[in-house]
């Protein structure tokens, strides 16, 4: 990038967009070497890093980042008994990250995560797209056929309704993946070999009343905005499953952001998924959700919040109270899910309490 | 595309996909020549030219291509006084030819789209796409992140319902636009020179619940399980109102595949519209409806067909009374045009009566 007053023509990197109010959380078992390729993107922001596992391993974080980091002893000692609600042995830790940034914005992004190529052959900073997308307005209530409509070269087409083309504020910004895509165990193991290859050039919002599988793999979010509702739930070490943190995440999400006329989009950017999981472990830790999701998603589907649920913690408990309800007769970990959720909303706001007036 | 039989490796066209179960559509008023353009990809089939205007002036069709057409005239003898359901000085006047057809499928396409090329230069065989798209199932009961599942190198991700993953069948498929997007006369006026050149490389179900702005200029669509839903309205000649006859034609299909459990695609193909139309008397034909589909989209938004619709014209006939009772407030033209739709079903029934057991 030029900077336009530089009449030399000497190109000079540019202030990055939100520099001090965005933290990137890394949940992680090894050495962040991952992030040598993502320096010309990320190094200017600050990362905050959940160690998972073992908390006497040294985990080396490039140099010349700026980071702090928790290990579970760290996470313990924050929460005291509340720690409970924090998954071990999974990267759903990571929702430990979003409850200590004081930031605005989040982006997360997983340590098997690289930097792709946009078909000219461009390094995509993944980010910057994340924080266009969160600065500008979501569509959910009406389609746009030329998908997002405030992107330079497109609009809103005709017949789109002059009253919704405000949109309304987007919460959440999910990316896509090249080389290895997001499949369950399942179809890993039907098509092995199976590399995302298609750069499609879309963001689109999600429209309201129609849930989506989220993906944590590169995620971004406006904390302030739905950042309670952002629970990875109890997944891994103890946990009857694994893999499905982020789905849960992304069902309440959804419904949470639909209920307060917030926006949720999906698209560019892409990262580059460098290595498949194995899908024989990756079975054993999904099964029961393959089960399960057959019922909770119409419960999702079916979710009503009350008028009087006007902020996301509030929706949130509502949301504990229907699945305490509703999904422990399915299995008793459902049970146990909603009292996390409601330990998760304490914790939650004994690390953010409310502003005094 | 080479014959494997073929030995000697020359290139043998393959017959066309399902070449004696489509008409091609085409409403106009001049003559042809942009079907020389097409010839490799749409000569095979049988066209149903609709002549709008002076039914004395002679169209010219290339050399080459089977047609049949009908001008006012025709349409007046053919359907005697329902004829007053099809419009007349209105591109809507296309519906005719869906009522005569016999056929499954239905391609229909504006006289200024032309072959458009991929990124890869290569030229875009639209009607092939839209027949893929009408042969491979939707999704709308669930969104997939990586667009169309059924595409070659794609499929569900992660968390994506196992019993959703057969997906239901596709009524519809909408096509866009290269270069000149489908935008209202305000925002041609304010955009003058705004091409639409990005290839979005995606085909995807619109959601259960999410209506959108359907084009007519490059849509294709199953007769059989739709037909009698896609009906163009009152538009043009004496009418108050242009320029709104695919969109409520897609309102009004899009609740009844929602009904039916029937899907809708949109994205691929893309055509070359060539040339945009002028945005002064656009505003003219449209300026009513940018009122009025501020009441027509809430109003469909909050449809809801009764059980024993199970057929779409049982569905078309609710929904005409609906039109009847919920929009007549609005103008007395909802009046016309909910009587005009039980004319289209009375009309289309004439011509398409029920196989005899």
């Amino acid at each position: 990038m030029v900077d336009p007053a530089n009449t030399v023509g000497i190109p000079v990197n540019p202030t990055p967009l939100l520099k001090d109010e965005l933290d990137i959380v890394i949940p992680t078992i090894r050495n962040l070497d991952f992030l040598e390729m993502w320096r010309p993107f990320l190094q200017p922001y600050h990362l905050i890093i959940v160690q998972d596992g073992d908390p006497t391993k040294k985990i080396h974080v490039p140099e010349g980042y700026d980071y702090e980091l928790y290990n579970r002893n760290d996470i313990n000692r924050i929460l005291g008994p509340k720690a409970s609600c924090i998954s071990f042995k999974d990267s759903a830790c990571r929702c430990f990250g979003y409850m200590v940034s004081k930031k605005k914005y989040i982006f997360t992004i997983d340590d098997d995560c690289f930097v792709a190529k946009d078909p000219s052959g461009k390094a995509v900073n993944a980010l910057e797209q994340h924080i266009k997308n969160l600065l500008c307005p979501s569509t959910p209530l009406f389609f746009n056929t030329l998908y997002d409509p405030y992107r330079e070269g497109a609009d809103f087409v005709r017949g789109y309704p002059f009253s919704l083309r405000e949109g309304v504020t987007t919460a959440v910004s999910h990316g896509l993946w090249l080389n290895i895509p997001d499949y369950d165990a399942p179809t890993q193991l039907v098509k092995p070999k199976e590399r995302n290859t298609r750069y499609v050039d879309a963001v689109m919002t999600i429209p309201k009343g129609t849930l989506f599988p989220m993906c944590g793999m590169n995620l971004a979010f406006d904390r302030d905005l739905i950042g309670p509702a952002m629970y990875f739930g109890l997944m891994g070490d103890g946990q009857p499953i694994g893999r499905y943190d982020d789905m849960w995440a992304g069902w309440c999400i959804k419904v949470i952001c639909d209920h307060l006329g917030l926006g949720v989009k999906t698209g560019l950017p892409y990262i580059y998924h460098s290595k498949a999981s194995n899908p024989f472990v990756n079975l054993k830790k999904e099964y029961k959700g393959i089960f399960w999701q057959e019922d909770i998603i119409p419960f999702f589907q079916n979710v009503k919040l009350s008028k009087e649920a006007t902020t996301v913690q509030q929706c949130y408990m509502e949301l504990s109270k229907m699945v305490k309800e509703k999904l422990s007769s399915l299995d008793p970990y459902f049970d146990k899910l909603a009292d996390a959720m409601v330990t998760w909303i304490e914790a939650w706001d004994e690390l953010n309490p409310p502003a005094t007036a």
